[in-house]
């Protein structure tokens, strides 16, 4: 990573762009892939919004999120047809031109049989003014970054690769270090206790996560911490809690 | 469903709560169903958000999203635990009080075995004043609604139940009908013909998605509109320029 800043706290949020994630033909996976490369790479996750193809409340998502984290990361909406509005709404977003980009035009020139760069694939060589190319090992027609937004293909294959170009380039934190305990148990048998327990580690975050196992209930307590010495003392008071909880059950 | 209101178009939102989706611990299985779920019934899914346990952003959510859209749906932070704490944040959001509901508690009460309806379990009968309850037929402890704004618990069998519940109270628009046409072809192949076909039927939505398939690029075209006759037509059009580029690729 560029920087190691081991007390600042970087911050994130994701913008899926399309249509056919809204209408449920299409299954999002990179929500879910996003958010593990960043808490694996030490940058907190804070938001994530799904907005149609629509430059409206493209630009509204943009200009909200670019303001609040450190950084913004989009999938979606760069490819050659129609309805692929995202680069010319993050430009209007900006207050910025977009035009074709010689270095993206070269990258698809060199791609393309002669004669085979039409019009529509020209398309994806739109990029904003002043934006820098991000690389795409997979279909070539690269992504953008301008300022702080990371502008990514929706095609999960060609978005995990413009992430693994990107991420060498971005701060990160100091990272948040986990530890789960599992409970056969339904939470509400040990919330008490875990609530005495965030009370007493407040530097850790501590989720309670209930599960249906063949209808059921257990529980899979998480506790999280930048600190591997309190995740420690606070995951060994968790699991001493659980104990107590099956202990009482079992009389 | 209770009105059915052929000219009117319902939208609505999907708020996500929960660290553990942020994180990459848990992936979201709620968005892809509730997605499905509207749009089989004639409501335009138009943004889903996920936010974290935090208070803030979810009244800054509920806020900006009840406004905007005709119906609002949460999932997720109801449960026993310190951490469930949507159901006071969406109070916040209203600016009503919140406190243990008889009609949830005397749901619980007949739920538990005496005795066994601790702190911990009584925080799931806490409902905003105004809300009406929402059956949670799956483990007993309700959601709610409030205003235009629906919660439900975030493990999707309950989520699901609760969906059920709430359907047959919704309006709901005319129904988005949609064809789909498989292209084997890569999209920027036929961007230029579906751009024009899309000019040509602006009662439609059509929207391209690239799929790779071992390496190989193909095309899905989706074509959307409420009206059947303006649907066939459309399709009808994309099938021959999908042959036409397909000939076109053979020579």
């Amino acid at each position: 990573m560029a920087t190691d800043s081991a007390d600042e706290t970087v911050t994130a949020a994701f913008l899926v762009i399309g249509d056919e994630i809204l209408s449920g033909r299409t299954k999002d996976k990179n929500i879910g892939f996003l958010a593990d490369y960043l808490t694996a790479i030490g940058i907190d996750l804070r938001e994530v919004r799904v907005v149609p193809d629509v430059e409206e409340p493209i630009v509204e998502a943009v200009n909200a999120l670019r303001g609040a984290y450190t950084y913004v990361f989009t999938s979606g909406g760069i490819g050659p047809t129609h309805d692929d509005i995202t680069a010319s709404s993050v430009a209007a977003a900006f207050g910025v031109g977009i035009d074709v980009d010689p270095r993206a035009r070269a990258i698809l020139e060199a791609h393309y049989p002669p004669g085979q760069l039409t019009a529509a694939r020209l398309r994806m060589a739109r990029i904003p003014d002043g934006a820098e190319l991000i690389e795409n090992k997979v279909s070539k027609a690269p992504g953008f970054r301008i300022e702080n937004v990371h502008v990514m293909a929706g095609v999960p294959s060609i978005m995990q690769a413009m992430m693994d170009a990107i991420a060498p380039t971005l701060k990160t934190g100091r990272k948040m270090l986990s530890r789960s305990v599992d409970a056969d148990l339904p939470e509400s048998r040990v919330a008490d206790s875990i609530a005495e327990i965030q009370a007493r580690f407040p530097d850790t975050l501590i989720g309670s996560y209930p599960r249906t196992n063949d209808g059921r209930f257990t529980t899979q307590i998480v506790i999280r911490s930048r600190d591997e010495a309190v995740l420690s003392e606070a995951a060994a008071a968790v699991e001493t809690a659980i104990q107590d909880a099956l202990g009482a059950q079992a009389k």
